[in-house]
């Protein structure tokens, strides 16, 4: 069966982000759609009714939403392929553990690194090193996340790198002084060409970042 | 190899519920332990150090934790009898989304019907509704949002039911009236020995419910 997939989705967003490296991982080809999202596409709204968010995969013109859920959805459909959940239950859940964590904590504190300003932000910025420093103790020795290769935590993660440089020039702080373990593996994970020809410019991120500001009357 | 099971959990939490009826699907046998969430114990703060959050499935030793994911294990590991997580990758990625969808909405959406007043508590009454209507929607004809059998939707919202007494009295508002579906369907769920064992009575919610509001001063 000819399998039609396209995935809509915004550059910057980790989210999508996430989506293309699992897509790249499998080797699966796909239309890529940009949304605007000062004016949603009517398919984005057909699709995802009730998020009206990015990322949206269809797959043979059915919708699967959220993130998280998509790349579980990725890896079952073609499970032959670099597998990004490991195979045993105990460990599932430990990478769906620190995936969920990684979306309760890490956007909205790095947000207000960039959205607030003096106690608030300093604040920000303190939580933001202390939920890196606790992954970096999961990571422990590891290459990755995943072990000797990528997983489910290492693609979900990974795309909020590419607004480091925004979060530290905003608010004038240094990640790799305070998380060094989390910038190898970085590094690491940038050996992987999924992750390089996915992950945008950091400039270009830095850019919309002040775009974003100057639109919040925050610049 | 003999299993060892203990749930540490709160009585009226429903995401400890969702936890304790998946368990009496499988007809797992474990040790339940109440936790005093004004004085946690050594454990769950041993076995939760992130969260610090009940419910924790302890399996042999080795936590499990946030109570979603929780559900998920339980199925893997013990996928011969009730299974609650259907076989077709693109219905599980239907069913996690609307596990995710009550797990971002409602929780929050119930507790501020009896934590605010006035302009506020009329929103939020006017969202739960919302948020019921749209899974009456996803609900349609079936029987349970799993089909014919209780899924893994069933198991994580039924818990919400025995909090639908208290609020209701106390926003003044009838959830029957406006989404008779659901009603329907908590219903059919009690009639599942799983579910009618594990639910705590309404009314003793509800005087949980109160004590709390005397708590934040909100009676």
């Amino acid at each position: 069966m000819a399998e039609e997939l396209i995935l809509l989705d915004f550059w910057p967003s980790m989210f999508g982000i996430r989506v293309r490296i699992a897509l790249a991982e499998k080797g699966l080809k796909y239309e890529y759609r940009d949304e605007d999202l000062k004016n949603k596409s009517p398919l984005l709204l057909q699709m995802n009714p009730v998020h009206k968010k990015i990322p949206v995969l269809i797959h043979n013109g059915k919708p699967i939403c959220e993130s998280a859920i998509i790349v579980e959805y990725i890896d079952e459909v073609w499970h032959d392929k670099s597998p990004l959940l490991p195979s045993d239950p105990y460990q599932r859940s430990q990478a769906r553990f620190w995936v969920d964590f990684i979306d309760k904590k890490l956007y909205d504190t790095g947000r207000r690194t960039w959205t607030t300003t003096g106690e608030e932000q300093e604040t920000a910025m303190k939580e933001f090193i202390e939920i890196l420093k606790l992954l970096e103790e999961q990571l422990g020795d590891k290459a990755f996340f995943g072990g000797d290769t990528l997983g489910i935590v290492d693609v979900s993660l990974i795309g909020y790198t590419c607004w480091f440089y925004s979060y530290e020039t905003l608010g004038n702080f240094n990640i790799g002084a305070e998380c060094p373990k989390i910038i190898g593996w970085a590094e690491r994970c940038s050996n992987n060409e999924s992750v390089s020809k996915t992950l945008p410019d950091s400039k270009k991120v830095f850019g919309f970042v002040q775009e974003l500001r100057k639109k919040f009357g925050l610049e």
